[in-house]
C-alpha cells in the first residue's frame, strides 16, 4: 500500500476544525483530527508545507516508523503544533489500517476490555444553586459523572461559565477576550459548591472539577485538601504543570485524585508525574499527544503505576478525535473515564458519526476503521473564521493562566 | 507607543530565513528571527494568522506582559513552533526598545560584562587526519575553540560531515535525506580523534564535540568517560534529552562538561538539569527559546548553579538572532561561549550586519537596537524553497535521532 | 559616561536613612537606599571607605559588571552590610540609566505587567478587639490586604505592637530595648485573633501575619496548621530561617502560604526554599538584597516555581527603596504583594516622591529613573542619631529572636 | 565583673589589623581580632557605632548570652562584617575569662588534646620546578604539611604567586588590582605539579592545594579526580561555595579530601556540607566565624560526622586570632591542621606573642588568657592605609572569583 495523496480540510460548522485526509493507492482513505483550538492555521501549514510532501509514497502500514519519522525527523521535537500534526497523521493511518482489514480500530488495539465507555458531562452554574441544578439535569439524563464549574461571587470570569446562558464555548470569534480571575475568592467558594452537590445528590454520583491551571502549587494543595470531604472523582489541572515537581505539594496534603495534561503533548511530560505517583489520570488527548501510537505507549507505561486515562474531550476536538478516543478507551485496560461534550448539530452535517450516548456511556458501532467520515462538499460551506481562546489576567492586571 | 503593523518576511539567500518586522506609530521598527529550520512555514502561519492580529495596537514597551500574553495566552503552551514565534516577537520588541532609547540592546541588559564574545568554529573531517587538519585551519585563523566532528570508518553518515567537500549545511532542498548511523563504531572511534587532536595541538585549544542526540544514556556515559583524558570544553547533546533524568547516568560516570538544549524551547526544560547539576552549558538559542525576555530569566536561574550559556548559533538562524545573541552574551555574567558559523556572502546582500570576527571573538557595534537590518527589496529576490533536515536511521533501519 | 563622584548622605527625619548619591560626568546623578536599620554606620563606612574610591571612573552603564565587581571582588561575600552597600550602588546606577535614557526604570525592566501595585497595610492591636477594629480601619481606607499583629495576654511584648498608642516604630533611640516573649501563649492566642477577623470581615479581605522568626519549626508547623481555617494570604517568617530545611516541617503540615526572607541577603539563601517549594513569597527587599540587578535574577529563578515577590517595605527603608520597589513590582510578572507603611510627613521634607496611594494600591509617575529625589540641604537639618532595634528574650531570660 | 570600656585599635605594621580591646572594672582587659582584609573600616564602624555602646556595663562572664545578643539582636543576621565584629567581642571575652581565672584559654576549652598544633606551610612557585624547590625548602624547615601553589604557563595570575619574588601578600595598597585567570590551563597544569612533588618527596609529606573558588563544580570534580593519584591532604575551596549543593558533584567523582569555608561566616553555612558528608575540613576562622563560642559549637557538630578543623590562618589575621586558634586547636578532639604563615617582624613590634614554631608544629605558652598583647603606643606608629584584595577576571574580561 502507498499513500498517494493527503490534504487538509479546514471547516467551521459552529467552530473551527482541521482534518487531515490521507488517501492510498487502494482507494482507502483515513481521517485524522488536526484541530488545535485558536492555533489552527499553524498546524495546517505544518502539515501542508512540511509533512504531506514526505507522506506521499510512504507505506501507511508502517505506523511505528512513520510516527518516529515525523517525531524525531522534525529535529525540533514536540510542542502542540508538531504533536497535533503527528497525531492527525497517526490517527488517519489507524483509520486506514482498520478499513483495509475491514475491522473497527478497537479490534486492532486489543479488542474490547469493556462494552461501553464511561463519560462525564458538564454542569456550569452561574451560581451555587444553578450549579447544583445543572448537575441535577445531567444526572437525570443518566450521566454517572459530572464535571461541575461555578461562577464565583465577585469574580468576573470563573472558568467554564457562559454568562449569556448559552452553552459554554471558550473560543470567541476574532481576537482573544480578556478574562479576569481572583484565586482567593475562588478557593473560598468552590468547597461550598461541592458541599451543596453532595447534600443534593449523595455520594453515588461521580463529581469532577477543573481548576484550569489557575492555582499555584500551595493554592492547589489547599483546594485539594478542602475538597477531600466531598470525595471528588478527580481534581483537574490543579496547577499549570510546566513544573512537574509542582504537583508534589498537592500530593503531600491530600488524597483527592488528580488529573492533568490536556495541554501536554508527549509522554515525556508524564514520566515524573507517573513514577513519583503524583497523578491518577492522564488528560492528554490523542489529537494533541501524537495520536494512538504514542498514547498507547503512555497508557502502557501508566498501567505499571495504576494511573488511568481520562482524556480531554471538549468540543474543540472533532468527531474524528472522539471516535478514535472511543476505540482506544474500549480497548485499553487502564481506562478511567472520557470527557464528553456533545457537538452542535451543525457539526454532524459535516461529520457523520458512529457513536451514541446512553445511560452515561458512549457506544460505538463496528464500522471499519475509526468509523467517522467527513463530507468535503458540505465542509466547504463552513469556511474557517479566526477564533481565539481567552487570555486570563489576575485582578491587578497580571497576565496569568486562563 | 503603539504597534501599527507587523509582517513576516520569508527569504532564501542560500537558505531559508523567516523574519518578523514589527512597525510602530513612531516610525521605529524592530526585527525578530523566526526561522525554524525545515518547519519555517508553520511559524509563518503561527505569526501571521494568530499573533500579528493581536499585536496590532499593543504598546511595544510592555515586553514582559506581551511575552506572557503569547505564552500563557496560547493555552497550548511551548514547543518549537510556538516558542520561535514568541521569540521573534520578543526580539523585535527589544530591537524597538533599543532604537527608541537610542542605545544598543546590550546596554539595556546590564552593559558590558566583557568586550568581545568568545565563539567556537567548526572542523568537520572526512577522516581522522582530515579532522585534525581542519581543526588546525581554524586554529590558524585565530579561533580559541573548535568543535570537531569526524566521519567514522564504516559509518555512512556521521553527524556534521559534508561528503562533497563543501561547507557543511545539514538541510537539503526538498524532502529529507536519510542518513544512516552506527553508534558502536562511533563510540570506538571518536576518542581516537581527540587523542589525535591533543597530540597535534596540545592542551591550550578548546575542543568541543557534538553527539547530536544519537547515544543512549549509558553509551553517552561511556563516551564522556572515554573522552576524559582529552579534556573537552564540552560534550554536546550526548542524549536526546526528552528524558531529563537520562543525563544522571552521564554525570555519574564522568567529569566531561555537558552542553544540551539546542532543541529545547523553554526554561522548564532545564529545571531538573540545572538544579541537579547535570549540565554545564545551555544551548537553547534566543530564536527558539522565547527570545531575550525568557533567556534572561533562564540565564539568571542558571547563574545560581554556575551553569553558563553556550547558545546554538549555526547558520540555520539569521543574522538577527546572531546580533541578539551577541548583545545577550556581551551583557550576561554567566556567558560561556557562542557557536559561530559564518553566513554565506549572499546572506549579507539581504541582511546588513553590525558584528565582525577577529582573534576568535565576535565584536558588535554600538548601533541602536539590535543593529542589524533587512532589505525587503533584496529579500524578494530570494524566495522560499522547501528544504528539510535529514532523517536518521540506525544501520538496521530503525528510525533514530539524526 | 563616567562616575565622577559619589557620597553618602545620612539623615534622620524621624528615623535614620542612609542614601548613596552617585554623580556622573554628564551631570546625571542616581540615588540608592543604603539604610540598614540599627547598623547604619557600618554600611556608611563600607561605602565610603571601600566602595566609593573604586566607583570613581567606572562607566555606570555596566551594571552587571559593577555588581559582580563589588560582590565577588569583596572576597568576603554576602551579609547584610555588604549587600546593602551593593544594593545602594546598584539602585543608583539604575536611577542613572533611567535618567540618561529619559525613561522611568520600570520601562527598562519589561514595562508594565500591571497598572498599579497591590500593597498591604498594618493593623497592630493591643487586644483581640482592638486588632479587629484596627484592621477594620485599614479596610475602610481601601486596603485589600492587612497584616494583623496583636498583643498576647500575659506576654510583655508581642511583635509589632506599640504600647503607647502611637504608630509602631520598632527602633528606639540609643541602645536596644529588651522585649520579652512567650511562644506558648502566642501560639494559643493567635488563631483566635484570626477567627475574630474572619468573623468580622468575611473571606474577601486578604489577611497576613508575621511570626517574626520567633517559632521553632514544629511550633511554626502547629501555627500554620491552626491558622488554616482562616486562609491567610501568608504567614511570614515563621522560623528564623538560617536553617533552610527548617521550613520542611511547616510545609509538611499545612497549606498556609509562607513568606520569608526580609533578613536574607542573596538569592543563594533561597535556592533550597524555592527548589523544594518550601515558600510562596520572597521577602528580601531590594535595599538589602543587592538591588535591582540581583532581585531581578532571583525573581526570574522563582518564576519557574510560581514563587512570587512580597518585598519587605517597612519605614526602615527610605522612599528611594520604595520607589525602586514600585518600578520592580510594576514590571515583574511574578509579583505578589508589597508591604507598605507610610513614612512620616517629615520624611517628605527631605525626600520628594513620585508615588501615591489609592484604593489599596500604590501608583507611580512616569518621571525618569527612579523618580525620587533627596534635598541635601534639608537632610542636614536632621542629623543621624543612634537608634537600635529591640533585643528579644524568652520569659526565662533566654536571648531569642526579637 | 563589668565592661567599663571598649575601643578599636587600627594599625598597619606592614598590613592593616583591627583589634578590639575590652576593658573591665577589674582592670583586666581582653583582645579580639576584628580584621576583615580590605573591608576593615566597615567592621570598625560596626563595632564603634553599634556594638561598643551596648557592651558597656555588660558582665563579660556571660559569653553565651552576649554572643546571642549581638547575633540575634542585630536582627540583620550574619555576613562577614557582622560576624567579624561578633568574633572580636567573643575572643576578647575569652581572653578576659582566661586572665580573670589566671589560666590559658585552652584549659577552659577542655585542656590539651595534644601537645602541639600541626600546621602547614606555603610554597608558591613561579614555575613547576620552583614550586617543587620551594616545597623542599619548607620540608627542610621541618614542616610536615605544605600547601603548594604554582604559576601556570600562559596564565597572568594564578592564585597565590608573588611575581616579584617577595613573599606573597594578596592585598595591595589602594584600589584592587585586577588579576586575570584561565581555568582551562590551570586544570591541565596542576596535576603535573603534584606529580612532580610526589616524585621529589615521596608519599610521607602532606600536600595541600588551594583552588581559591575559581572552578565551577564540574571543573572542581575533574581536578579532584585528576589529583587522586597524588593523595592530597586536602583540596581547598574547590568551588565558590555559595551553592552548597555544588560540592556534591566533586564528591561524586573523587576521594580527594575537601576543605572549604574561609569565606563562610556561620555554622549554618556548613549544615548541608556536613550532614551530606561533602567536606572533610572546616576552614572558617575564629575571627570571621563569630569567635570561639560559635566555632566550638560547629566543631562539636562536625565531630559527629568525623569532619575536622582546618582553619584559615593567613597573615591577613592578626596574632590575636592566631593565638586564639592555637588554644582552640590544642583542645578540640576533631582538630585536623592549622594554616600558618609567619607574620612579618614588624608585626611583632606591635603584637607580643606567646607561640613558637618547631618541627612543623606551633606551641603555645601557658600565659593566662589568649596570651598575646598589643602595644597601643607602637600601634599608633603604623596608621591604617587603605588596601584591597584583588578582583579576578576570566581571560575574556568576565568578573569572576579571585
Amino acid at each position: 500500500m502507498k499513500i498517494t495523496e493527503a490534504r487538509v480540510i479546514v471547516c467551521s460548522p459552529g467552530r473551527n476544525f482541521v482534518t487531515l485526509k490521507i488517501v492510498t493507492d487502494q482507494g482507502i482513505y483515513g481521517l485524522g483530527d488536526a484541530t488545535l483550538n485558536g492555533r489552527e492555521k499553524a498546524v495546517v501549514a505544518y502539515l501542508e508545507e512540511h509533512c504531506i510532501p514526505a507522506l506521499i509514497g510512504m507505506n501507511p502500514e508502517n505506523t511505528e516508523d512513520i510516527w518516529h519519522y515525523f517525531y524525531r525527523g522534525a529535529y525540533w521535537k514536540g510542542g502542540p503544533v508538531t504533536m497535533t500534526a503527528i497525531a492527525a497523521i497517526d490517527m488517519a493511518l489507524w483509520d486506514i489500517r482498520g478499513k483495509s482489514l475491514n475491522v473497527p480500530v478497537y479490534k486492532l488495539l486489543g479488542g474490547k476490555s469493556r462494552d461501553r465507555v464511561l463519560v462525564y458531562a458538564h454542569a456550569n452554574g452561574v451560581s451555587l444553586q444553578d450549579a447544583v441544578e445543572k448537575a441535577g439535569v445531567e444526572i437525570k439524563k443518566g450521566f454517572k459523572a459530572v464535571r461541575v464549574q461555578c461562577a464565583v461571587p465577585g469574580v468576573s470570569h470563573a472558568y467554564g461559565i457562559a454568562r449569556d446562558g448559552r452553552s459554554y464555548e471558550p473560543a470567541s470569534k476574532g481576537l482573544p477576550e480578556t478574562q479576569v480571575f481572583d484565586t482567593g475568592k475562588y478557593l473560598d467558594f468552590i468547597p461550598e459548591v461541592f458541599a451543596g452537590l453532595r447534600a443534593a445528590y449523595g455520594t453515588d454520583i461521580n463529581l469532577l472539577h477543573d481548576v484550569h491551571h489557575r492555582c499555584t502549587p500551595i493554592e492547589a494543595a489547599r483546594l485539594a485538601k478542602d475538597l477531600e470531604p466531598f470525595h471528588l472523582f478527580w481534581l483537574e489541572d490543579p496547577v499549570s504543570g510546566e513544573l512537574k515537581e509542582g504537583l508534589r505539594l498537592i500530593r503531600k496534603h491530600s488524597v483527592t485524585p488528580i488529573a492533568i495534561g490536556e495541554v501536554f503533548n508527549t509522554g515525556f511530560d508524564f514520566t515524573t508525574l507517573i513514577t513519583e505517583q503524583l497523578i491518577d489520570y492522564i488528560r492528554m488527548p490523542l489529537a494533541h499527544g501524537g495520536g494512538i501510537t504514542h498514547l498507547q505507549k503512555l497508557a502502557a507505561f501508566a498501567s505499571f503505576y495504576q494511573v488511568r486515562t481520562g482524556f480531554h474531550g471538549a468540543t474543540d476536538l472533532s468527531p474524528v478525535n472522539l471516535a478514535a478516543s472511543l476505540h482506544f478507551c474500549l480497548a485499553v485496560n487502564n481506562f478511567g473515564i472520557l470527557e464528553y461534550m456533545p457537538h452542535q448539530d451543525v457539526v454532524h452535517e459535516v461529520f457523520s458519526i458512529n457513536y451514541s450516548l446512553s445511560d452515561g456511556h458512549l457506544q460505538i458501532s463496528d464500522a471499519p476503521g475509526l468509523g467517522v467520515d467527513l463530507d468535503e462538499e458540505r465542509a466547504r460551506k463552513y469556511p474557517y473564521a479566526m477564533a481565539s481562546l481567552p487570555v486570563g489576567r489576575r485582578e491587578d492586571g497580571t497576565l496569568w493562566y486562563w
